[in-house]
């Protein structure tokens, strides 16, 4: 039996971590929030992290093999044919996302983002003086899908780029084909640009199977350019490292991203990337498999001891969305779950206006605590409204 | 005797490395270019880094106690005495200086900086859509000061900020306070903000002594804003981590910079730098006496060998500025010395028209490998010109 590597670290071990996540709240509070999972690095990163140390190779970053360990994962597990050499070394997605959209887009432009959608997209597109269309997901009984007629609508209005998150973050659907088809079928009719925030991919659960954008035989697909990082599947968020990944017809769009941009990207991020995609997938798959019990665990959870929470199973990353609106809990239930249970998860609003009265639970983490997540919930449910 | 870290690796280590000081060139190239030195860490930061690695610490980062490391450090130092609570975590100083940049001027708005100077506030000052007034240093006998008439004549033309970059890079200058005290007479005077980049501080050699700017007795020191970073000091560029550190007035203009900013830092530069700052003196010191030596070292050879370059022993740093005017090797010197000598100087062009004719030399290696440098550039010269 594989090791899970969600098991591996008592929460004693975890409150000595320095990141925001262990940072944020007191030591009472169990963090179930921000996008970190409390797992131990995967041994080949931990060894090149540790190489690195020995011999200090701490200075600016260079892109080194990276682009080409990205290339071989890609092969083998989208069968998606990517040119390393296209490709640009950027410090994280949502940076590479700044730089990309700066390129393909001008100040004023209209951008489609679809919410619920991950907050810094909305702070960085204003930053740079895009125009933030928010085009809502739908959420029918399977789960949420894109409205079409509504994205043909934004589309048609005058957007010049669609900033698409596949995986989608906090939902957890992973976009089929045919659906993916038919966006780029929109987005060559009105002449948008796909740019793909594809972070979560590696992390896509059995039952669903993750097409990278770029990969799509469409005009459209041609012209994306994917943001991909190991950061989210292996747990880098903290060392920097993301690569812009052109289609064919979008290279010299990426080869536009600035050598200024690439040094500031950091060293080890590169360093344990390159040792993730390469010699990390037996570990990837002990995750996958702890991460899809864990969801198993949840809804299971969720059912006996919250069934007034809505929940879709995510088909990818450790993320749940939560629908407590049936719960009375107003706009953030968040805040009720901290303050009355001890337990904090992401607010929803932070996601935009399709988020009031939801929230966001990471499961990335030990199914003990993920019961104890569920019954601090329960309990904050209980100690808000005591029926 | 102390142990020096400038002599602790072969080159057969070094070119293990994944830095672009290393990657960027072929094996028969000796790197003496981009600020990176050829050190091992610091034993206080390659322990914290290792701990780091041993519990997964790589999620999103969170300033933590790096803010009070670097207070002590300051007042320790310098005698400058900061505010923790007041100081913003940022991925690095040229992020913290578009950060602040942005929050005290606004697109148009003319910021001086002084020529000779480093590349990257060009790029970016213009990505901001600021206006970069050149102001170039003027060189004496003694090397290199700011011209305040020169100042002056940038303030009244309506600046609304000065990047003072002290100690200086690439000359080494360190401005006396006096010196300073007059700039910010003129800020006061003119009504400038500045922005003060001290990165190279900690490198200060005997015979000079840093001043924070901030630490200045002037209105102009109270709203101005540092940049400060251990990256410099203990080689930590790659990790992604610095402060804005405000005067006392200017808090409220650095409590602007957003958490999303802070958040895209490195963890691994808040761990190594917090560990620096706070235990990583000792180490300094038997560095600062290495790079003293080795600055001797390099007047004594460039005199024997090269006498035709103009030098002023560096007063901060380990990067000597070199005048190749005399030498006829045009405006770019460094060219010939990598075509010829198969050496990496930085090209002198980089740092603006004041470097046409110049090179700046990474001296943070070992006495040997200056030694080869300067073999390399000589025997260059004599290869490019074989009088």
């Amino acid at each position: 039996m594989p090791a899970n590597p969600l098991t591996a670290y008592e929460l004693t071990d975890l409150r000595e971590r320095h990141s925001v996540k262990w940072r944020e709240y007191p030591s009472d509070v169990l963090p179930m929030w921000v996008a970190e999972m409390d797992t131990p690095l995967a041994e080949p990163v931990a060894e090149a992290l540790t190489r690195a140390v020995g011999r200090g190779d701490t200075g600016y970053a260079a892109a080194g093999r990276l682009p080409e360990a990205f290339a071989d994962f890609a092969a083998d597990r989208y069968g998606w044919r990517t040119e390393p050499d296209a490709m640009r070394l950027v410090p994280d997605v949502m940076s590479g996302i700044k730089e990309v959209l700066e390129i393909v887009s001008a100040p004023g432009d209209q951008v489609v983002v679809n919410t619920p959608g991950y907050p810094p997209f909305f702070y960085w597109l204003e930053r740079i003086g895009r125009k933030v269309v928010r085009n809502p997901l739908a959420c029918g009984p399977d789960g949420y899908r894109i409205d079409l007629d509504l994205l043909e609508r934004d589309f048609a209005a005058g957007a010049r780029a669609y900033l698409l998150c596949s995986p989608h973050n906090p939902t957890g659907r992973v976009f089929t084909r045919d659906e993916l088809l038919a966006v780029a079928d929109l987005a060559d009719r009105y002449d948008v640009r796909i740019v793909a925030d594809e972070i979560h991919a590696p992390l896509t659960h059995p039952g669903a199977r993750h097409v990278p954008f770029a990969s799509l035989d469409a005009p459209a697909a041609a012209r994306s350019i994917v943001l991909a990082s190991a950061s989210k599947a292996w747990n880098l968020a903290g060392l920097k490292a993301a690569l812009a990944v052109p289609g064919p017809d979008a290279r010299a769009d990426v080869a536009l991203i600035h050598e200024e941009v690439s040094e500031s990207a950091g060293l080890f991020g590169v360093i344990a990337s390159e040792a993730a995609f390469t010699h990390g997938r037996p570990w990837l798959a002990d995750l996958l498999a702890g991460l899809d019990a864990n969801r198993r665990l949840l809804g299971d959870l969720l059912k006996a001891h919250l069934p007034g929470v809505g929940h879709h199973p995510p088909q990818a990353t450790y993320l749940a969305w939560l629908d407590c609106r049936a719960l009375g809990l107003g706009d953030d239930p968040a805040e009720t779950f901290l303050r009355h249970g001890r337990v904090a998860l992401s607010p929803g609003p932070n996601f935009g206006p399709a988020g009031h009265g939801f929230a966001r639970l990471n499961f990335g983490t030990s199914p003990d605590r993920v019961t104890e997540a569920v019954r601090r919930m329960a309990a904050a449910l209980e100690a808000a409204d005591p029926r």
